[in-house]
């Protein structure tokens, strides 16, 4: 697959944009506004669309990466081709591309991309999926050869399985972290002088299971702990501190 | 400081005993269980002892690492001595020492200790606090010297504040990726494939504060991705998956 065009301009988008620039020929980047097309596509060498109509039909691959809700539609307003389409979406079923197009799958990187940040995709775990075992062996081997040596093939329940699961591991566990920095900057405290603390709590993941090696007064049943805890937090903190707690205790309880 | 008591014998003591070994001269352990006190003990190259009066009185620090409301007692059951005295605790105050002791202090790791994984001292922020700004130096100084160049000054209100912090940023992250494993377990999908995305999450802390690197369905307000997670939960999962996207959206909303 060499000639490829992107829909969408945003984080996923542009890491992906930026990965592929100069392994394949990037044709055309589209988004719903010409000047975000045009800034991506500047930067990786391709044309600006602003128009799902003015696609071109001869690319071999379109990857399409933009909002869920988005995506059928732009298949739709897309001229026929006998291009692969893939979306990068965890939530959405590869089903969304049947009776649209005949070649399609989806390319998932399991990763969290922020606009202030560029992610290294070479070091993202891919899950691919496709509309035949010889489509999916293709957008695997694609995935391999032009992002990342981690590809695995998933369902499209498993991949929904695996985003909801990362929204549990990155997106609530960083608003855990933002808690924390709530709580020591209305101190005067640096929330730098947590990231030792945070980087040997993930190290530890690489030895036991989360819930092996779950620390803390809540695994203790420490309630002196949690009551003065507790005294120090009101509102979402005090509640959430509440659940976590008690969903720690509960956890121990069924071990 | 040379000749050192160590009373306890759990993962605190036990990380602290090793790490002084060969550059302190351990002269007792002391654990209410003498099987306890003993495998430490000779693990170090100690005195075991079981009873609080049979310490001697002629070290030069007593630290005190065993449960936060066992401080007291210990330290009233112990014949007079000169020696300075410490707690590791990030909740008990300072002041448990006051009328019990002419010169003491505290020695906070901010660290999670695992019964299962010995922790590596050099690497760990020390807070500490001193009866007087001349014992305070002396405590920071004794860290330094022996166990780690991360040395703070804080007092017991701040060390509150961290060990609170703490709690969110570890214990609370930790549980999130246990409820993470578990999404994952029950389609048979291994939590490893999560790590190099909990990695990746934890390397933006060091560009990004917490909350500017907040992504995920909550942070973009996509309510369809919401609705479909909820209906693949239940129980401790499901208001856990509210209370924080709740709480994610209204952060976001106050910025």
């Amino acid at each position: 697959m060499k000639r490829i065009v992107m829909i969408g301009s945003g984080n996923v988008a542009t890491s992906l944009a930026h990965a592929l620039r100069g392994r394949c020929q990037l044709v055309q980047v589209y988004s719903r506004r010409m000047e975000h097309a045009r800034q991506l596509a500047d930067a990786v060498g391709a044309e600006p669309v602003d128009s799902a109509a003015a696609l071109v039909t001869d690319a071999d691959a379109y990857v399409v990466a933009v909002a869920d809700d988005a995506i059928a539609g732009i298949v739709d307003a897309s001229p026929p081709t006998d291009g692969l389409w893939l979306h990068t979406s965890g939530s959405v079923p590869m089903s969304v591309f049947a009776g649209r197009r005949s070649r399609y799958g989806v390319l998932y990187p399991l990763q969290s991309f922020s606009r202030d940040l560029l992610v290294d995709l070479s070091r993202v775990h891919f899950f691919v999926e496709g509309s035949s075992a010889a489509v999916t062996a293709q957008i695997a081997a694609f995935a391999r050869c032009f992002l990342s040596e981690k590809v695995t093939v998933a369902d499209s329940r498993q991949r929904c399985i695996l985003h909801l699961a990362a929204v549990f591991a990155c997106n609530f566990a960083n608003h855990m972290w933002t808690l924390a920095a709530d709580v020591m900057s209305r101190d005067g405290l640096p929330f730098d002088a947590m990231l030792p603390l945070i980087e040997s709590t993930v190290e530890k993941l690489h030895h036991l299971s989360p819930s092996q090696s779950q620390t803390g007064p809540a695994a203790r049943g420490d309630e002196a702990v949690m009551r003065r805890h507790l005294s120090m937090l009101h509102g979402d903190e005090e509640a959430i501190y509440r659940m976590l707690s008690q969903s720690i205790m509960n956890h121990k309880a069924r071990k």
